[in-house]
């Protein structure tokens, strides 16, 4: 059979996340049903990784195999024809047969956008975290470039993995008009790695912990008051690395 | 009483229209619970004009008289704070009590969004009218150009008006990416009348239309098949000026 692989944007607003789930509606199960409308078959549509519910994606990737007489152009025309317009799929190839969108990954980058204002617009607020207290940027600048190292991210995350271990290459934060956006690229994420970075680094800039404390948060590998998850909506997907 | 003028952006997707009507989900509706909760007083809020269902603003205004003890950047975040997040009151302040959001208007500015590409981001899809064929750019300049004139625009509305003259002094489409964007500025707009236009403009870009008939329109004063409605999704009130 043919492996295509496939980049999807979404809006993960109106989502219970990536993964399919019985009686939900997620990105997943809704890209398999418009699957299953063309080709007459049940495909699994493996993707990257999972996206928790409310999590965007500019570029998730993910690949199925089937056997179809459609061309590519067609073949995405088609599955966008199905698709609700918050998910769009943004291009779809042939693949070479052991292509795996979660097995062959090397890396993928996240952002997470903190909208640093009372006045916010509501074409934005979708997208962002609404903040609307001062935050110290310097603050926020140390805490973030921490996080580059390889090492065991457990207190980052919301479960203990037998490997913990993860390659963080990128992690720094940035100002842009009323924005801020934290970018991270790593070898891979536990589960709600990324906001848990974020929450930290927000607690940071609030004042409510020093960024050196994140090295004893590293040293003592379990997770602390100030390391809470920041909310789904703020985080995307950017682009998934191979 | 004190009368407050107000500045409000709205994603405009899940609202039907700007005015208030019985059981309906409206703009004006729920400013005006919003401001029945904080003042406990039943207040009409007047707009500076009507939006259609599925339009949006980035500067729609209005007024209302009340007497309040709140500072305004209290009464700014206590009504934001009822709103929905797609409702976003963007200033709020002290006016002159004969200000009055729809007779004081001089002009108001529109903008129309075409995404001219198959492959568009679920996060502006919300914003625009997505057109996957091909547009030409040249026969849609001059075709906004001639909108530009004082005249009887009965042709670009879907109702007749006793007096329906209106000033058009800015009308120009540009190119940026994959947008195209259309601009418009006239002292007062008929109902339908700039998504008439861009319906004008867009049946000239796929050749439907020479941009010489649009004189003709105007000469017959009377509605053509050939200005049709565009949809309202790809439409923003942009600004009101006084």
């Amino acid at each position: 059979m043919q492996n295509y692989k496939i980049i999807i944007s979404y809006d993960g607003t109106e989502y219970q996340g990536w993964q399919r789930q019985p009686e939900k509606r997620t990105i997943q199960g809704l890209i398999e049903n418009a699957l299953e409308k063309i080709t007459a078959k049940k495909i699994p549509v493996i993707g990257s990784g999972r996206t928790d519910a409310g999590v965007h994606a500019e570029g998730q990737v993910a690949h199925f195999k089937v056997n179809s007489r459609l061309e590519n152009d067609e073949f995405l025309r088609a599955l966008n024809g199905i698709l609700p317009s918050d998910i769009r799929i943004r291009s779809l190839k042939k693949a070479l047969p052991d292509f795996h969108a979660r097995k062959s990954a090397r890396s993928k980058i996240y952002q997470y956008r903190i909208f640093n204002s009372p006045d916010i617009s509501p074409f934005f607020i979708r997208y962002v975290l609404q903040w609307t207290s001062s935050l110290d940027m310097a603050k926020m600048e140390e805490s973030a470039k921490l996080f580059v190292r390889k090492a065991d991210f457990t207190p980052f995350s919301s479960n203990r993995l037998l490997y913990p271990i993860r390659v963080v290459t990128q992690s720094e934060i940035r100002k842009k008009g009323k924005e801020i956006i934290y970018t991270v690229e790593a070898n891979g994420f536990l589960r709600y790695m990324v906001r848990s970075i974020v929450g930290t680094i927000i607690e940071a800039g609030r004042g409510k912990l020093n960024p050196g404390q994140i090295e004893d948060f590293f040293k003592l590998n379990k997770r602390s008051h100030l390391c809470p998850t920041a909310p789904a909506k703020g985080l995307t997907l950017i682009r998934v690395k191979y």
